[in-house]
């Protein structure tokens, strides 16, 4: 009798609680996305990071400048502890502005906008001029075989598939990584490729590429859509062929010293139990790195900024981390797992921004089966962020290293169509970048933060 | 036993059926996508329309051009009967363009980005000049009451809610619409309101506004966001006031006969069946009707174009409608409903795009409670566009007159915070749309109409 009782009570005190919890949920999300849209410091912070710092290169002054500028937004914010955590960078420069020119109809030139790819070796100081060939893809490129490539530029003109909707870049990026090592195999002098982005315009886009150890490394370009088109046209039009001028000295220096930058607000209850937020600080050396990562960046500091300026307690350890050295080595996100590893950290949670500054639609959920069962029940409280689903799916490449120590990872996907425009390209500014997206995708990240911190995510 | 042999066939045939009906539509609805992504024309239609034709009031000769323009468009798509559907519309032009001088500190004079509203009567012709007196809201305008405001001209500074995600919009247009009659009642002069957008910007937004019987007609502008927070200042700074000059002349001339323009596909097995997907092609007088709604336009005539060069033979009535004067007048909807409860027509769905050419997101359901379970079923089809979600909601503007003819009816709602950056303002170009986004538009209508056209929406 007193049983029968005594659990109808207990299921109307459950329910209470979790309604108040859910009330209070609704509340606090409500709060922080009025706090960012109304009276935010994202889009100011974007600015400075822009405009005052520019491009951040790992092992550059520009990146040394935003480890500055970074750690003093986070004491702005109000985090608690803020700090900075060492890791050597690969240290590559551009040099001097990179010359591309079409020598056709005996005697005509034309500038192609092109720019060297990322760790990409230089051409001979005075440059080199071969013989253009043009592939569009790596099976019209092996059908050539060294006979025809052999002594000449190869210019893979592989045009991003506009019907992928979603996947056209992980479709396209395999002919930057892998197309100066396939084209070099072959006896080429240096190879060229058509800027990796659905948009027909004139910016080249670089990107990292990489070497195979078997292959003599061979000087990597990417020009511009428009420039791709139009030299695809000469050469249909021109049987005769022509020649491509490419001039490119970059210089590779020893490891540089950098760090991660690190700003947190203790956990009032499970300090030890560690949320992570972050984007990436480094930046190609083209525009100014704001979608491509200045965004998640400063987002991750309005997650910060958001929680301490209203006053709230997080139950866990929220830690807005700027990640060093995405771009072309890793080393930031392998350093910040390694150090966690080391002090034995507990990582609950962790999430990154790092696919632009648009408004975000999805979270995803890289966690266990129960984990995957239980964080999508926060859907509802996420959708006046426009945050609609929460698929299956892997970390972004700076959470990536982290995994090893358990952790539930996500990843917050925007509406994207417009990323790969900017991407890499000097067209990447703050100017690009859409005040109030950014800041919906800065409440996506702090409300995911909020009830990670809050409630776990379960085992 | 033969009944017990006979519900098993049954069950597997009609899962098979159904099957072969999910993998069909699954291929089609690619294809279409495809065809759209890859050799659409709707980007080039848009471009042709903003920039061959230009702005289309109601009445101009703009309006006329497109007309012709979208007629050629659907004959160009493949569309099986292209007509034009006469109706007659408002016509009043802007005349020559605004002035608004600030006076202040006795002799200095501060021009503003400024446009009168649409619809909107005259100042005298030598224009007016009256002191300014600035409210935030009605409830401010009413407490100053007539003794404050007879004979001045009144500035309704009501900025757009930064933290309505959604609805700031909805919440802030009361004010364009209603701010005229308010401030009249009270005897001001003339009215300016603060553009409504979220933008901080230096682009005035026009866009109709209303007048009520019982009050005399006051002269109705916007400034630019820019001007309206330059001018705060100086209220705030200047207790002894300034004076607004205000210039605007426009012309009320009498109706003018107009068309919808409508192409359609007739229906293999119910062509008397009629799905309609639209946009308006009148736009206001300021930019060039990109966003609003040309995109919606170039996305309908799209849907018809996809269908047609892909060799599908849709089973309902397919019809793409261009609305005449959804801006001023809503002459065209009223027109096209009242044609087709004349001709007795059956309508089962009914679907718009006007919140510009953005990624789309969600469509929603405004049907029977058995049509609003029924049509979501199709959700999975439709990721692939980026429609997550079917919420329910009602149809545009120029759908809403068809609905008393009983069909389900739709709106495509793209993602967009960006929206009313250009919304009725000289910057709603071109130059503003995402040639992407536009295509993964129309690739939603177009599946939607598909769908529907195949499989009706049940009653």
């Amino acid at each position: 009798m007193r049983f029968r009782l005594l659990l109808p009570f207990l299921v109307v005190v459950l329910c209470c609680t979790n309604l108040r919890a859910q009330a209070n949920d609704t509340l606090v999300l409500k709060n922080i996305g009025e706090y960012m849209l109304k009276n935010g410091r994202a889009y100011e912070n974007l600015r400075l990071l822009c405009k005052e710092v520019g491009q951040r290169l790992s092992g550059s002054t520009g990146a040394a400048k935003s480890v500055e500028a970074t750690a003093r937004m986070l004491r702005e914010a109000g985090a608690d502890t803020v700090y900075l955590q060492p890791v050597m960078v690969p240290h590559w420069e551009r040099g001097p502005k990179e010359e591309a020119v079409v020598e056709y109809d005996r005697g005509k030139k034309q500038r192609l906008r092109a720019c060297m790819l990322g760790m990409s070796v230089g051409t001979p100081v005075q440059g080199i001029t071969a013989p253009v060939v043009m592939v569009h893809d790596f099976e019209e490129l092996k059908a050539l075989g060294a006979e025809k490539v052999k002594g000449k530029i190869v210019f893979i003109n592989y045009a991003m598939r506009p019907e992928l909707i979603q996947n056209g870049y992980g479709d396209a990026v395999r002919f930057r990584s892998g197309g100066p090592a396939e084209a070099g195999r072959l006896g080429a002098v240096a190879v060229m490729i058509r800027s990796v982005t659905h948009a027909l315009d004139t910016f080249p886009h670089t990107g990292g590429t990489r070497y195979d150890k078997d292959v003599t490394p061979i000087p990597a370009f990417a020009c511009s859509t428009v420039d791709a088109e139009w030299l695809a046209d000469l050469l249909k039009n021109h049987p005769e062929g022509a020649n491509l001028f490419l001039k490119g000295n970059p210089t590779f220096y020893p490891d540089a010293p950098s760090y991660n930058v690190i700003g947190e607000i203790r956990g009032s209850k499970y300090p030890l139990e560690i949320v992570t937020v972050g984007g990436h600080l480094d930046s190609w050396d083209l525009g100014e790195g704001a979608h491509d990562d200045g965004a998640g960046c400063v987002q991750s500091i309005e997650v910060i900024a958001a929680i301490k300026k209203l006053g709230l307690k997080p139950q866990r350890t929220i830690r807005a981390v700027m990640f060093m050295n995405e771009e072309n080595g890793l080393k930031g996100a392998q350093a910040y797992a390694d150090s966690a590893e080391k002090k034995g950290e507990k990582h609950v949670y962790a999430i990154e921004s790092d696919l632009g500054a648009f408004s975000p639609v999805y979270i995803t959920l890289g966690g266990t089966p129960t984990q995957n069962e239980r964080v999508p029940q926060w859907l509802p409280l996420l959708r006046q962020y426009w945050v609609l689903n929460m698929p299956d799916g892997g970390p972004g490449a700076d959470i990536g290293p982290l995994r090893r120590l358990g952790p539930m990872v996500g990843n917050m996907i925007p509406y994207s169509q417009r990323y790969f425009d900017f991407h890499h390209a000097g067209s990447d500014r703050f100017e690009a970048v859409h005040k109030r997206e950014l800041e919906l995708g800065a409440s996506a990240l702090a409300s995911m933060c909020w009830l990670a911190s809050e409630w776990g995510v379960g085992e």
